[in-house]
């Protein structure tokens, strides 16, 4: 049994279990306030550091090099005097005594205390109930996808079973992307999501925009199927759905795809926190304090494996990297010593899909109204600048606001990369959260030029239409 | 003697003299609240609504028809029975009777009686004291530019004249678009600043990043150049400079040109105003209030013709579409009896020069201090997006906080078009109006995806910059 990181007389060592964006956040804060504390971060695999969300980039093609997806070398990491134990997992927390157990790549057991911990374990992706699935593998050619050994996999795959078709099980953020990566490859691509439109993350509407851009890109699209088993067929899966909601009792469908991507959503990483007794919900995430503590002592989390404050609808859980670098940022913060609170997510997201961009923050009508608003949506389209200059393109917002208060509660848009609406968003953003009236909107002193806006922007017409539309409302 | 528009019993008569951003605001804005009122706009030219910022894309061949700059035609307006009193000069306001004197293009003088009066008559081109200016007109290849009428006639001399290089005195937003808009027609073009930076609104090392973009598209640069004579010499104009600031002493400069442009600047146009008794400012603005109220019964006024509320720096004057725009909503709604309030502008400017574009929001430096803050500038840039995604571009930010309360008082940004500078300026924009600390900008909920973006926001990484960098000051 090894020892490692013995520690500094008088120093705070604090230990991050986990290397990507909520670890490597919480130790990356806690050196830039304390140069003298010891500072170790433990993962489970080799890829510190590493951008996830660029994964569909490199299976695409327009990051060659896989390394490049490191937000920060090791070296750059070491330099700052961070210890990095890769290809070691955390195996328990024995809180008591302050000590991690984990072992190497060579089974070798270590033992490592601390005075801090960050719990930053992540997520796992989630196994939808279908048949077969957990008989099958990457040698399958069937791909969960969410870490870098997954990606190498996939490439893996793409290289050796030259599939001529690739079937995406679910439609979410990753699985379009992963779509447009794809078809970037030549391969033709089915996307099967068993809810009615994709993007489920936006009004049905704004998906079906998403959805002909992803056809009008040869992406064949079949929504309200449920895919309910995959089976080996010879070299290739045989995939096996059936039509739901208002397509429900119409004919199955079967395809055969050269390659599977499972890409349903994630599920918190909380097995170590859950036998060390941090409180969990039922659902497993860790149930950490808008300060990430988790309640038991010296015990930080931060990241996918958190139950999240959202500002407007309480706890709730949605994994998000931006949130991950906030939560582990404040947990390396208050694991020094201080007293910073997250002060929450609004589930802002951003997606390009080929040449058009979905974007969202806040909370949508289904959402709101379990939480207590009284939400009204407005959908509104608008050019992106002045129509006389040329490239002028369609930006379709859908507006949510509260007819009760009259607050900014959310935001959707779907226009082209040049529309900005990945910036334009944030505008939205920065308004809820600032807890502005749709009827402030008017007040903000937005940008124009004729080539790149309108003296009203999208934003503040949008609201304009939101206060005439809802007035018989409220 | 005529008299238009005999008022409708028992309803409101709302008469704008002007027909650009502030008249037209308040005119759709009344009809928007009262589908009765009657509403006259008066402007004294052919023009009503039209985009005056968009004249250098016109001039550029962007827009192929000078028609299409119109924000709304004519008929669009009258569709809202809106009455257009076109070509028609207001001479007199008589506050006691409630009575404009006005003059048609035959010089027929007519009388219009309103319940409510808004007065958005706008700016007129400063005239910098350059020897000879005054005896040079149109017809000499000498302009200002301010107006569509302006706009003819540079037009006109560009085809009259084919000049092969154009002199541009003044290098703000619009002598710099104006740059562009003749390099697209293959002309020649001279820059010449007073100043020694071009795009005086930013700080001089980003004004040297908007040169720089110049002088790669051939346009000839010259700051700390101060104009004092220009003289007809045949066919062309020559203009004398003298070298000032730190060049002052070198060589005088002469340049001929076919067409020489005066673009440094307007003042109020409040002759009217100040002969019917408005309050005005020593240089001549009006002093509308927050309600855009004058003081005088039942007259309002918006737009570049009023000292501006600035949410920083209390009343200053800033003539900028946007803010007319708002100022003409507001008074319209106060018209008709509203009682809404100008919440200030934060000068939020943009503008594309070639391939950059160069973005503010906020106060620097020299405006924050004599207003009682103690401002501190980081200078800070980040790519775009993630730079393993291809495309990546550097944004340059200049970001400006109060050391003293630590709340966020300007961003200044260039970056390419694609970096979308144009719309991240509005977040900052945004915080700024919600009076937020740089400290907060952490928690925003700002979206990301690697084609688009990094997990920290450049706004948020700037603002760690920020406070890492002021600490010491702090």
């Amino acid at each position: 049994m090894g020892h490692v990181g013995r520690e500094r007389a008088g120093m705070t060592r604090l230990v991050c279990i986990g290397g990507s964006d909520g670890g490597i956040s919480a130790a990356l804060r806690a050196r830039e306030l304390d140069p003298t504390a010891e500072i170790v971060v433990m993962l489970a695999d080799a890829y510190p550091n590493f951008s996830i969300c660029g994964i569909p980039y490199y299976i695409s093609g327009d990051v060659a090099d896989w390394h490049d997806l490191a937000h920060r070398s090791r070296a750059d990491i070491e330099a700052l005097d961070i210890e990095l134990l890769t290809d070691t997992t955390a195996r328990r927390i024995d809180v008591a005594t302050h000590q991690v157990s984990a072992t190497g790549a060579t089974g070798r057991e270590q033992t490592i205390g601390y005075d801090r911990l960050v719990i930053a374990t992540g997520a796992v992706p989630a196994m939808p109930p279908i048949a077969g699935l957990n008989r099958l593998g990457p040698a399958d050619g069937a791909h969960l996808l969410h870490t870098m050994s997954d990606a190498h996999a996939v490439m893996h795959s793409v290289a050796a079973r030259q599939p001529d078709h690739v079937a995406i099980v679910g439609a979410g953020y990753i699985g379009l992307e992963m779509a447009e990566a794809l078809r970037a490859r030549g391969i033709a691509v089915s996307v099967l999501e068993a809810l009615p439109h994709v993007l489920p993350t936006l009004d049905g509407p704004l998906g079906d925009l998403v959805a002909n851009e992803l056809t009008a890109h040869g992406v064949q699209v079949r929504t309200s199927t449920v895919v309910n088993a995959i089976s080996p067929e010879g070299n290739e899966l045989s995939v096996h759905a059936v039509p739901t909601g208002t397509d429900k009792g119409a004919a199955p469908l079967e395809l055969r795809a050269g390659m599977v991507l499972v890409v349903t959503g994630v599920t918190p990483d909380t097995a170590l926190a859950r036998e060390a007794g941090v409180p969990l919900t039922p659902k497993g995430a860790i149930r950490a304090d808008r300060h990430m503590a988790t309640g038991l002592p010296d015990i930080y989390a931060a990241g996918d494996c958190v139950l999240t404050h959202h500002a407007l609808l309480g706890e709730t859980y949605i994994p998000l990297g931006t949130t991950a670098h906030k939560q582990g940022r404040i947990a390396g913060e208050n694991a020094l010593g201080g007293q910073r609170a997250f002060e929450g997510s609004l589930g802002t997201q951003v997606v390009k899909i080929f040449d058009l961009v979905a974007a969202r923050t806040g909370i949508r009508d289904h959402e709101a109204t379990p939480a207590g608003y009284k939400p009204f949506t407005a959908a509104f389209v608008a050019d992106d600048h002045k129509a006389y200059y040329p490239g002028a393109t369609t930006v379709h917002v859908r507006m949510t606001g509260d007819l009760t208060t009259g607050r900014l509660l959310g935001v959707q848009m779907v226009g082209t990369v040049p529309s900005a609406v990945h910036k334009r968003i944030d505008t939205a953003a920065t308004a809820i959260y600032a807890g502005l009236g749709v009827d402030q909107l008017d007040n903000l002193d937005l940008s124009y030029t004729p080539p790149l806006g309108s003296p009203w922007d999208v934003l503040q017409a949008a609201g304009q239409y939101w206060l005439s539309t809802s007035k018989s409302e409220r």
